[in-house]
């Protein structure tokens, strides 16, 4: 038998209406073996950044092979584009909108298709729910073989948003934003580990004081960073988050103690604040977009 | 290998407990090749019409053969039937309540069978758990190829909600009621196409005024109806929810601006008020059940 | 062909981000086959109570040899043990900490297997999510035949948690406590029908008093016991809520009148305080933890 290929599915639908379950009956109407997995629906309506990170953040542990299907489609019916895009492990079929915007630079894009084929629609596709019509019947043709080519022509531009990234300011602190908030109230930053890694090398290493001027013990975490001299061994970061700060970094949540705060690196390799069984959203009093500062020091 | 039959499941159990889960399991221990599709779980305790809603505007994007399960099921336990409808390309087995209320208009039921057949219930089934007791394992023989005559006897009545249907009012305005407000805070109604073809042709035509006096602009949609003689060309509608009015019929939500409201007949075929990448529903401070009136002119 | 094995997922991830997803996308890059079923990822963040309640209550109603997987896991990282607990019918895969509280005392533990081999894992396995890293690939190969003496070494070691047991209190009535509220506001006990059973013998058994002195009537449910002997036929039980009391044991929900209290022994065995298509949690204002007190008697 045939493996069977799994599509996926990402929306702001919610899990209130019909609306998953019908696009999961026009695919199964289609293939009725494809394996359907949800990623989430219950992005918030419209918001376009929370769907793009979900997205980024999953689409590779997926099987080789897997078509990702994401509808978070503020301008359904409107002249947006459909699109179907080709990378060597996957195939993503989105509205051109901004929602591949953190998966490109690590996943190349081989093929950018508009999909406009109406053969491999739904007959008389309506104006407002392009999931059903549109998305889950060409999906469903994707995973029984159709190559992208068939569903449209080439064209070169994939809209991105406007993401912000991280950056030193003018007290050289690094100031990275929350770009998602997760179910647990952990506040998920835009810095990466080599963020701070850069931050070290051009921050720090100017400034080493000598291994013997350092403090030991009240530290919750230190940052090793690639270098194998042991410089920094002793050296940790102070976060910033609201009017709070947060010094040192952790490994794991409970680093440090029930309803305290820590920072560490989360499992997307995002710089994360949280509070060990607590909510860190809660905590500082924080929402998506506010500035996370991070500086180097010795304390 | 043979096609694996496809078992919808529709309820007001939620997405907290195990209620849905436990159902899965029953069913996947009798036939552990059935495709469980969930429509819905998160139907407001009760809430029959709901349930109703979103059954009829889902059924038919599902295969031919599907078993659709609905379980909203106030009086679980009482002598209220569980019945297994035939039509000519579903079966449907849900308790007698008005659950097909919206679906019996358009898909003809060949039999009704009241399900009494305790050979196909688990072992001494609950008084208050018939979704795990009764329903899933029925569905489960039922996906495996067990007649609906086999679960019991057939009746003739299948009870119906009693769900207002659309009417002029005394000021000859076509008078609906929002029956369903999505997770988006779309208001749909009860107001279909063919009300409106119906009040165009009542309405409209004797007063329609000569082309050349038509304004021109500051609509945001016409309404062209099924003539093809152009004469409503520039008519439109205006729709009045609780204390404000729309001008127009849109044809996708961008018609308009954003956070602006906006009239259209929505994926389901109903008349539908929303707010563009807004809420209607806060917009317009209305709830389900709340009238809805439309009226023709020029504007 | 195989028949397909089942994995079961319950945790505390909720439906709004990608994290079961991404377990998902783990188990069918490694066993394409498997049917994955979620019990719930609504658990109430880090609550392993409410985890051992869903857990205990459902597990039975998938057929032998399903695989279930629970990560309710505050301890994330930590030294905590993950475990693969071998039964007669199931295995389970949880963290060490009181998630099978519920579940020992129904179903002989065969070994308790300390997870270990990190074969089985991703690689590089994150401090803070075990379920992608660990849970989910070890599950998967779980379901294509390892026997979990691959994963590790036996312990003896099974964390519990203390849960409350129910007893008399200083005025003879039998103490129980809400241990689980479900999305209709049931409020469960952790009173089974043994208890009340043994309540019986201890307590009312010697204050039998004629037959011919029962009131008739106005009881909305009598306790009928185990007993052949028809003695309790006309006694009933008086539960206290908070300040209120219920009279009568009811076998369904719709024993008594729309928004009226009731008390049954719900569907998992366990005695619970509803009201009729109403909120019992909002009805006595009540949480879990809170006691509920039954005492016997003629009324």
């Amino acid at each position: 038998m045939r493996r069977p290929c799994i599509i996926t599915l990402l929306t702001d639908f919610g899990n209130q209406d019909a609306y998953v379950g019908i696009m999961k009956g026009v695919i199964a109407g289609i293939t009725p073996l494809a394996n359907i997995i949800d990623i989430s629906h219950n992005i918030p309506p419209q918001d376009i950044l929370s769907g793009a990170y979900l997205l980024a953040t999953s689409y590779k542990y997926f099987p080789k092979g897997t078509i990702h299907v994401a509808v978070v489609d503020p301008s359904v019916g409107s002249q947006r584009d459909i699109i179907c895009v080709d990378t060597r492990d996957y195939l993503f079929l989105v509205p051109n909108n901004g929602l591949l915007s953190l998966i490109v630079s690590e996943e190349k894009t081989k093929n950018i298709i508009r999909v406009t084929n109406s053969k491999y629609f739904l007959p008389s596709p309506s104006n407002t729910f392009h999931g059903r019509d549109i998305f889950a019947p060409v999906a469903a043709h994707l995973s029984l073989g159709i190559k992208p080519q068939q569903l449209g022509v080439r064209i070169d531009q994939l809209d991105q948003l406007d993401i912000p990234k991280p950056g030193f300011n003018k007290k050289g602190q690094l100031e990275g934003r929350i770009i998602y908030i997760d179910r647990f109230g952990n506040l998920i930053t835009n810095i990466k580990r080599e963020h701070l890694e850069q931050h070290l090398l051009n921050l720090v290493i100017p400034h080493t004081p000598p291994q013997s001027s350092l403090k030991k013990g009240g530290l919750r975490g230190t940052y090793q960073g690639e270098d194998k001299r042991g410089l920094f061994l002793h050296k940790t970061i102070k976060t910033t988050v609201g009017r709070k700060k947060i010094v040192g970094l952790c490994k794991t949540y409970t680093d440090v103690k029930t309803r305290e705060p820590l920072v560490l690196f989360g499992s997307a390799g995002f710089l994360e604040v949280s509070v060990n069984q607590g909510n860190a959203r809660e905590y500082f009093r924080v929402d998506r977009g506010n500035k996370i500062m991070v500086e180097m020091g010795s304390y």
